[in-house]
């Protein structure tokens, strides 16, 4: 094996594929970097055998195919410090690899191909399109319910839906369900797939905020997501999501419009007499034009008022507040509706009009 | 006890005196800032026993005189994110404190101010004065190489002298030494005094990069530095310092001038082959015009070139690379001289003129 390439092209194929790297396992090949020379360019590949990435080909002169296997952790150091623009890999001899660029020249000792793990194949036979921006925006606003109690294995995951020409995710712990969707090319597709957290993740560092289309791609245990040519294919979780539909009600009893970041920074205050992590609950109190919340633990009590708009009956219910506060933070309007059955039932977060997002959060007894 | 000051100053304050809270101690009154309402103005003070910190009065409208010591982490994260512009404090009843500042109201136990412990009294005989910024640099240039090793107890301070118009600090760790000194109005005062590096890591916090005067005051026990108004009391450390000063010799066999940044960038990809944090030596082999940088691990070989200005002796030569990068990120200079005697003895990094620093490392064994 022997290749040029270009410095800043393979950086930023490592920084991509090592997403795929387990930092910490007991196999040494899985904390590597498949590096193969072809006739089309460099391609990098990480696998941690639950989620694989494949990079696009990096361009290169190479003047003789082979492939390698090398450290991801050192191969990345290395290539983000070096000082040149031109990054030449040679194999000397048994996986004995010299690496030269600008002032530096390593030997490193690299590992057989051969035991490298090959990415799964998957059959391109239902697809969808969505632009990257959007599957950003719908992990990023849906991830952070997702369930951490390993009981239930399908909620350690997310539901994908698509069809009729949209996508949509939604993650359920238990205590509160967040839902995002998008307008997406579904064609024919009927899709209804989870999958695992940790893949959304890793997805959500490698697409960027741009309108590319990204090409989703499923089978019954596998989804494929082709992002500007790399290539991430993951497992998908196996078994039944929960019926969550028909807990979106559209009835209410009571609603405030409130500016998002006001209300944010009020929760935050009212919160901090709780000490460390442990959250005590924070008591909303809706009045004509005002919401109250208050807090109370050992180290002291706290108020806040909020002015905004009211509509229905006056209320009194209480909510974890980092519930309330991360879905709040999630959403991207400035101004959200919040909508209330009674102190026991749960509120519904969602935009004014359309149903672009909606968030549900359960009440703590008073 | 009833007042009304301006949030920003108060916060500036606490942000202060904070440096000397003990966040794990046993004894929950060190976790305080001790809030004293006078005539002429809000006093906050904390104290771990072994540094304590009061602030320059904070200006008050001050209705009832009083004193209470609040939670200072509370206190803190409160006064950070409250929305107004005054603060309003009130001592209700015994210790129950309410505050109030924009649209939050809080009500906090705090504790008995009789129960705080006073900072002591320091004289104000030998007296020091320094530029802020330069002690602040001082301290920032020498603090790394403090010694781990709690056996010998001096060498877990530094060792600050003031005498003839100019004050020093000095720090040794058995490996290597930093050296740092500054011009500073010293009067009569013959200063030799070893301080915590904990004392002084939390005053170079504080300290601005400005050039109003520090006042500093020394007694056998005690040091007082006097910043901006506001008082940090620290022990001193007791025993002899080691003597220093007869190590760094003005001979030398080789010496190379270097662009410091280059030189701290060739020796951290140098490096990268040495796992975690077990840093393998780095060879430096320097001829006519140009210094080799080597190391080599399990996990494969690095060599870098470097071009530089050499005089004198070739010489071969190896070190703990991070000593060399540490000594080199903290001058400020961008060419540096480095001298050195032969392969066994310690090499010395100091600017061509004058003596306002100097580093001395010990080689490791070939």
């Amino acid at each position: 094996m022997k290749f040029i390439c270009n410095k800043d092209q393979l950086l930023n194929a490592i920084n991509i594929v090592s997403k795929a790297v387990n930092p910490r396992t007991t196999l040494p090949i899985l904390e590597c970097i498949l590096i193969q020379a072809t006739s089309d360019g460099i391609h990098l590949t990480a696998n941690d055998l639950e989620m694989g990435i494949a990079s696009a080909p990096i361009p290169a002169k190479v003047d003789k195919e082979g492939q390698v296997a090398l450290d991801a952790k050192l191969f990345g150091d290395i290539i983000r410090r070096v000082s040149g623009d031109e990054v030449h890999v040679e194999e000397e001899e048994n996986q004995s690899i010299l690496l030269t660029c600008g002032t530096s020249r390593y030997q490193l000792m690299g590992q057989k191909a051969e035991e490298f793990p090959a990415l799964p194949e998957v059959e391109k036979n239902q697809t969808v399109i969505v632009k990257e921006q959007d599957l950003k925006a719908m992990i990023q606003e849906t991830i952070f319910s997702v369930s951490m109690d390993e009981s239930k294995p399908v909620l350690s995951g997310e539901l994908m839906e698509g069809k009729d020409g949209f996508l949509s995710l939604v993650a359920v712990d238990g205590y509160r369900i967040s839902y995002k969707k998008s307008q997406a090319q579904t064609g024919d597709s009927q899709i209804r797939a989870i999958i695992p957290a940790k893949t959304l993740r890793e997805i959500a560092k490698i697409l960027k905020d741009s309108q590319e289309e990204t090409k989703i791609y499923f089978t019954e245990k596998q989804v494929l997501f082709d992002i500007e040519g790399n290539r991430v294919v993951s497992r998908l979780i196996e078994g039944e999501y929960i019926k969550y539909e028909q807990t979106f009600s559209s009835d209410y009893k009571t609603k405030i419009v409130a500016n998002r970041s006001d209300l944010i920074a009020a929760l935050e205050r009212a919160t901090l007499v709780s000490r460390d992590a442990r959250k005590v609950p924070v008591k909303f109190e809706i009045t004509n034009g005002k919401l109250t919340l208050s807090a109370s633990s050992e180290i002291g009590t706290a108020r806040e008022e909020v002015y905004l708009n009211t509509e229905g009956n006056d209320l009194l219910i209480a909510f974890n507040p980092r519930y309330c506060i991360e879905a709040l933070r999630a959403i991207e309007d400035e101004e959200v509706a919040i909508y209330f059955q009674s102190s026991l039932s749960p509120c519904i977060l969602k935009a004014e009009e359309g149903d672009s997002y909606k968030y549900l959060i359960l009440p703590l007894r008073l």
